[in-house]
């Protein structure tokens, strides 16, 4: 398993990724028009964030993106980490804790100081995740305005 | 009264303004160095955010600052709003709505489809103040990573 920086090549691969976690998760739903649209500003941005996958032999098995910003608390580059997910014929196989290590390690190396995630509410089993591997829950409650 | 982009020329002020936001604030502590820096950085990079001041006269009286980031479930540019504080001295004067009404302007005219904030989870009138505005809480749960 290596993980790397997304191309456009790889957004059809990961179009399908994003659809099965967006049919998972409360507050969203797939669609698929707007994915790849999403996916290829990321990539063709570097300054805005990095959409990184695992691809094991020429199959993509997960997919993270990291989201560059900037904190006034901080006086520094922060992250912001969105669209994590392992292929469900992929999963238990430690994929996710090896793609969230790299992604870390590409945030720091791009000078965030902090990494900011929302989880889903109702998703138990993935906040243990998101603890176990070194996140905290935040006292802060997020609230939305749509645009649209 | 007035809103506007900040020039570098403002930060000495604004910063004033953060060290008062950050000291209500359950997860943040002001910081009279790391704040400047951070500022900058906005005000030096259009394509990152926009640092919107509120000014009466020569004075600010108010501050807000959008940040751009990018959806892959909307396809489409997206914000986050954050620092946003009016000055003690003037509120209740509806500085804050009309200076929230100048971001959310801002936003769209740049793109983005969706704002998101985090506000204090102990701060019932800030919670009923961005209802008011039209946010809608979100069951997600912040979670934080810090990488210092």
């Amino acid at each position: 398993m290596r993980t790397e920086a997304a191309f456009s090549s790889d957004i059809t691969a990961l179009n399908e990724l994003l659809a099965e976690l967006f049919s998972q998760e409360q507050e969203f739903a797939p669609n698929s028009e707007a994915q790849p649209k999403g996916l290829l500003m990321i990539i063709n941005n570097p300054d805005a964030g990095v959409v990184l996958l695992a691809r094991r032999g020429e199959k993509i098995v997960g997919m993270v993106n990291i989201l560059f910003t900037i904190s006034t608390a901080l006086g520094a580059r922060v992250a912001l980490l969105e669209d994590m997910i392992i292929a469900s014929a992929s999963r238990g196989e430690k994929i996710g804790t090896q793609l969230l290590t790299e992604a870390i390690l590409l945030a720091r190396s791009r000078g965030c100081k902090r990494i900011t995630l929302l989880t889903d509410g109702a998703n138990q089993s993935a906040q243990r995740f998101w603890a176990k591997q070194g996140f905290i829950v935040s006292s802060m409650i997020p609230m939305r305005i749509s645009l649209e």
